[in-house]
């Protein structure tokens, strides 16, 4: 499965961009119409350049996935992988939903996903880097242009946010080089409608997690609720469906090898523009190390999984994802040594040298702030260890997340609005009230308590000059890290969740003043983390004036059109259903069937449920079977670009219509954030020829189906 | 890797035969010729029938592999893994061959291969059936008719042994439908011309044993001496290179997709006409308790081989025939259950009961036999157990090896020569000295104690029913297993090679007076198990009986040519070089290059030497590069039936020249030894154009490829 945005992820280039290559901006697209009309596409691409047009306007993010509407009464379709947090709020032990699926016997049995989730259609994206670098000085520290930036973003949000039910954020692209202010109406009322059982839509676990080939039934329906007037409202039993102004049109037809194809989705981060010494750092710290850090994590927490039935369902998300995390890592350190990537970018980085010192104008212009960026990311590598442990407290412990949180909000709640740090203003509020209240659902005490004794044995084995003082004088204080954790979850402060939205409230100066021992930790730790916070700013402030200059040189040393980074925004990609060649002696074919599925069902992760093994056998003779390949096709690979954050994304036909749902990545391109490689690089999607079969034959779903094709 | 013949290995029919499937007797190949001819053979069926004519009179068996002659002078080729023991013994800790690789200089410095080393070339084989069942009588007892046999094979043997330097032996073909008497012409000075080094011959080690894709260079090269009067003689000086009557073209323009192919060889056990309670046997008991019983003395093994260089060196080829036997059991039990060849062959024998049962005279003559077939095969089940480990206890402690054939070879030598079980006439005494002077190079006291202590410790765990009581009251007087161990390693009577080799000239009652603690186990032991040889006989006179008569029913209930299950002699295969589908969404193409093997290098088992892969950057334009793959290839798939035994027999082209050598099968048709499956039973063959291009570009051996070549 694509991972979802992780904090601690880093950078590529592959500036030869070519017809497979590229997270396009929808701006960028009526400029590339030629060739992607040679490629196979057939609708007009001008059409592709409006966000809000068809077939963009159907698009959608979910946050760490895309979606999009897939009929007039705001059904979405995504990925299964990306609802298991909302059927996680759904369920109790006598519904594991999570586990066994679900499906709505009519749209009043939908399920609520919970108050986090949203849903977020683009409505205008809308070049502001002129008012973002209106205040930059060409001599001003670094911290003030940071600051500078900061204020300038706020203020544009806060004007933006004005309009209701909308919400806004400026993006840096192009490593800072442009800003843009993305409009998005927000929908906060979602329901699930179908899920399939967990053994169909990760078919194959972590076992076949990246790998073809596959046969996930990876699909999950929802539906967009709103109050009666149209208007987006929170989760009511009033509320109506939500009428998307566009929605795809279902291809039953399907692929086949060789067809053009396309995805729209909202990938969340790639580092091809980034430098070798990043990618030097990646490959010798930053993953090998993420996957010892993981490794302590997912130990503990599936200990509890598989004794506790209940810390089981609590744990699942977290547990997938950190897998999901760790096999990326893996599959990133098998990819940068097979690819050679360091190799590569360092020798592409020696030309650039070359070419900056060949000419006195461009020595002047690039060279001192390319060493200078270099000098910048290794200080922000001398702090990594001490500052993943430092997110990890809060990370693994949800409770101690939630004091901390608590003491940041109320500090920032003294400032004025516009001067508090992003992520606690106002507007965010209400996402941090919801983030309180899923803890419900997924805190396990004994777990909680376990994750964080990890995290707190690492810290306590960090170098001298790493660590983090307020935690080392709390240990030492309680005589052991045992010992300090006893007293802290002797107390039962956060126990509730009414206590813990009433943290919320507290004021800073009462919670300094607390006994409590789970806030008297997070105001000291706040307290000390504020100083590295303002260090982070200036180095934030240094990168925001050097990443844009290493950005123009690379893109004077190449020429031609270039696409940014990924970075949540919404994105389009071009390419064919193809399969590959892994290695000497093996080709990969492009599609899979039921009959394979059929033959790797088994023990979990291959646990199938009996009723779709049974109704496999007569699959050939379904109006879902592909003519070719005599069986209903299951999942497919193609030549298109992605990234995690695009998970969910339609797989659209050369006129727009939706043929599938990407759902991950091949695991010889685990490493393509950092390079794409025509011949190895490939997205996998599920065919939406099997989930109309599945909703069909197995799961009892035929209403959606009509509701889907109208058939 | 091929599995050597192993004793525990059993039993499957497949008798809707097909082009591709059959291991084929010469006699059977001119009654197929017209079918070879539209399959692409070119030569004359009819010439292959003759076991000394052209090509055959070529192929020549080591034992436990399959060798070919390619030059005039004597020089064979065959696999590098089948070599390993003629290096253990020919190396030292200054020249470590077996890892290495070796290369002479000029045939001076040929490597001699030990005294255990032989070629055998077949010059006759005949129908014997009717002298060894001249003796049968209608209500004879069992363990008459087992001795009937054993006398009359005794005797035919020994006149055939009147001629100089022939073995012969008779051998049962169909299950004992049938027998055979097959004279070979014996050579006893074997030399090594040339194997690459390990990291090459068995690239990829045990990861890639029985996988595809694969790029072993699995090549050895021998060259058989004779004495000067062109006699087989024991090693000496001055022996010189035999001149085989025939010997193979090798063909450097190689194998293309598609091309007719062919194999001649030795392939050691099939049982594709076994009945399905012997599958479920293997399948139930067998196989998954042949995988606790290695890996537990694997274990044990790797532990003195990690921590001790010599012992490293005297246990590798025990080891890595151990593993290769676990692979291939873990690789049965996965085939059985994907191929449900348990199933398959319960339905098949539901339907010939049926068909017995539907019919009085077939009642009469298959119903009894069949029935009592059953119970003899239970029975045999059920000592399962404890016969596996009394034979562990020679085949891991070497010394009590010595000692209990010594005992043996007293005991038999009693009897007149023709009354002595096979194994213990006068022809067999060189072998068991060869054997005993091998052990020198391969025994590691530490070991030998530590692997026969694992096989106690098992027999101590035996069921009541199934002890072993010398051995219980030998550990029960020393006081427990250690203790007994301590007691027999203490003495010091095996040490020595001459200790050894006068052990064998001892009278039985010497022996029997003997004070030494080895003598005496052995005597004890030895004592013991005669009584349950006399009923092993008993059980094979019942199956002498019996199974043919089961295969009598299955050659009435199918119709059609069969060809008997593998049993050491010489036969044809017949197929094309093909890939296929191991499972949906893969295809794996028949041919792998260089190119592979260098994108697989790296650590061990995939340490290819650096020469080579220096090498291979050029490999295009090499002379034995293939015009279509713009590579050197490395090794093929083909449709061609093999087994154990097979390993180094030579690949032939359309007109019998020499194309490759067939060293593996792959993982998907472990199973096949039971069931021939077309769509995924394939031989892996090393393409002979990657041995002269190791010869020529990495190793140095020009004169050789000269010699194979002319060129």
């Amino acid at each position: 499965m694509l991972p979802a945005l992780l904090a601690l992820v880093l950078p590529l280039w592959s500036l030869n961009a070519h017809a497979d290559e590229g997270m396009w901006l929808p701006e960028q697209v009526p400029g590339m119409g030629a060739p992607l009309q040679q490629q196979g596409l057939t609708l007009d691409a001008a059409r592709l350049a409006d966000p809000m047009g068809d077939p963009l306007g159907a698009v959608v993010s979910l946050g760490n996935c895309t979606a999009s509407f897939i009929s007039a009464d705001g059904l979405l379709g995504t990925n299964g992988h990306c609802v298991s947090a909302y059927l996680e709020f759904a369920s109790d032990p006598q519904h594991p939903y999570a586990r066994d699926g679900f499906v709505a016997a009519d749209r009043t049995k939908e399920l609520w996903a919970g108050p986090s989730a949203r849903i977020w259609v683009t409505e205008k994206i809308e070049d502001v880097t002129s008012k973002i670098t209106a205040k930059f000085k060409a001599k001003m520290k670094d911290v003030d242009r940071q600051a500078a930036i900061d204020t300038a973003s706020k203020a544009l949000v806060s004007a933006c946010e004005k309009a209701a039910n909308r919400r806004c954020q400026v993006v840096p692209f192009y490593d800072g080089r442009e800003y843009e202010l993305i409009t998005r109406l927000e929908i906060k009322d979602v329901r699930v409608a179908y899920v399939p059982a967990e053994s169909v839509y990760a078919f194959g676990g972590d076992v076949d997690n990246w790998m073809w080939p596959r046969q996930c039934g990876d699909f999950a329906l929802l539906r967009a609720y709103v109050a009666p007037d149209g208007n987006p409202a929170a989760h009511a039993d009033t509320n109506v469906p939500y009428h998307p102004p566009r929605h795809l049109n279902v291809q039953p037809a399907g692929v086949k090898p060789g067809d053009f194809v396309m995805i729209a989705g909202y990938p969340a981060a790639t580092f091809r523009y980034r430098t070798a010494l990043e990618a030097q750092q990646a490959v010798t710290v930053r993953y090998p190390e993420g996957i010892t850090f993981l490794n302590a994590l997912i130990t503990t927490a599936r200990g509890f999984a598989r004794t506790d039935p209940d810390a089981a369902t609590r744990l699942q998300q977290s547990i997938s994802n950190m897998m999901n995390a760790r096999k990326s890592y893996e599959g990133m350190l098998d990819n940068f040594l097979a690819s050679r990537i360091v190799d590569r970018k360092v020798a592409l980085e020696h030309d650039l040298d070359a070419w900056i010192a060949a000419d006195p104008k461009r020595t002047a212009t690039y060279a001192a702030p390319i060493a200078e960026l270099r000098t910048v990311l290794t200080t922000d590598l001398s702090t990594f260890r001490r500052d993943r442990l430092f997110n990890g407290l809060s990370y693994t412990s949800k409770l101690l997340g939630v004091a901390l949180t608590s003491y940041r909000w109320a500090s920032e709640h003294e400032k004025p609005d516009s001067a508090r740090d992003s992520g606690f203003q106002e507007r965010d509020l209400g996402d941090i009230r919801d983030r309180f209240s899923a803890i419900d659902r997924s805190l396990h005490l004994a777990s909680d308590r376990a994750l964080l004794k990890v995290i707190l044995d690492m810290t306590q084995q960090l170098p001298a000059d790493q660590r983090i003082p307020p935690l080392d004088a709390w240990v030492q204080k309680a005589g052991g890290v045992d010992k300090a954790l006893d007293a802290l979850y002797a107390s039962t402060s956060l126990g509730t969740a009414e206590a813990r939205q009433k943290l919320l409230q507290s004021s800073k100066k009462d919670l300094e003043a607390s006994s409590d021992p789970w806030v008297q930790l997070a105001v000291s730790l706040e307290t000390w983390q504020r100083g590295v916070r303002a260090t982070d700013k200036a180095e934030n402030g240094a990168l925001a004036r050097l990443r844009p200059v290493y950005m123009d040189a690379l893109r004077e040393f190449h020429a031609g059109q270039l696409y940014p980074d990924a970075n949540g925004t919404l994105r389009l990609s071009f390419g064919q259903v193809a399969g590959y060649s892994p290695q000497d002696g093996v080709i990969y074919t492009p599609q899979t069937v039921l009959a394979g599925l059929v033959r790797k069902a088994g023990d979990a992760p291959f646990d199938a449920p009996a009723s779709l093994l049974q109704k496999a056998r007569a699959a050939s003779t379904s109006p879902y079977a592909d003519a070719a390949l005599h069986d209903v096709p299951v999942n497919f690979l193609t030549t298109l670009d992605n990234t995690g954050g695009n998970s969910g994304s339609p797989t659209l036909n050369a006129k727009g219509e939706l043929v599938g749902f990407v759902f991950d990545r091949n695991w010889d391109a685990v490493a393509a954030d950092w390079i794409y490689d025509k011949d190895s690089t490939r997205s996998i999607h599920a065919d939406v020829r099997y989930l109309l079969w599945l909703l069909t034959e197995v799961d009892g779903g035929q209403a959606l189906v009509k509701e889907m094709t109208g058939a």
